[in-house]
């Protein structure tokens, strides 16, 4: 099935506090996810549910993707790519 | 020492195969760079250089890491930070 880049981001709500709501991170140390490449998108959201990336702030995303479908991530990762990199300026 | 964005740059020549020259990726799955956050530039370096990133295509970067000083991490974070999100069009 193709990317629902809506549900994506109706399922980024909780994303938004540290990413920004138009992807630009809100706190420093953050990764801008704003016009980044889905395939990396899809790719690194598996490498923190599967415990593959640890150091920084890696528990933290550890956690937000245990619980998310290869559909959710995949719908968040399109979402997330579908916005202008740079922002919504 | 404050970060030295000519000299992160003279550094990334190596990164351009992948990461692209305006920091927009040229593989998808890759990561563009370009305007990303520096601090989360140099955390996820220094993820890479301890081996704290696994999955996908992350030994890449962490043969690529490996070898890079506290400096040289700086400098490729500034360097990144510092080029307009979505490239250079």
């Amino acid at each position: 099935a193709a990317a629902d880049v809506e549900a994506g981001k109706a399922r980024a709500a909780v994303c938004a506090a540290c990413h920004g709501k138009d992807g630009i991170a809100q706190i420093p140390g953050y990764p801008n996810l704003a016009g980044q490449n889905e395939q990396y998108l899809v790719s690194a959201l598996n490498a923190y549910k599967n415990k593959q990336r640890s150091g920084g702030q890696a528990t933290i995303m550890q956690s937000q993707a245990t619980g998310l479908s290869d559909e959710e991530i995949a719908n968040l990762a399109a979402f997330y790519a579908s916005l202008p990199a740079g922002g919504s300026n």
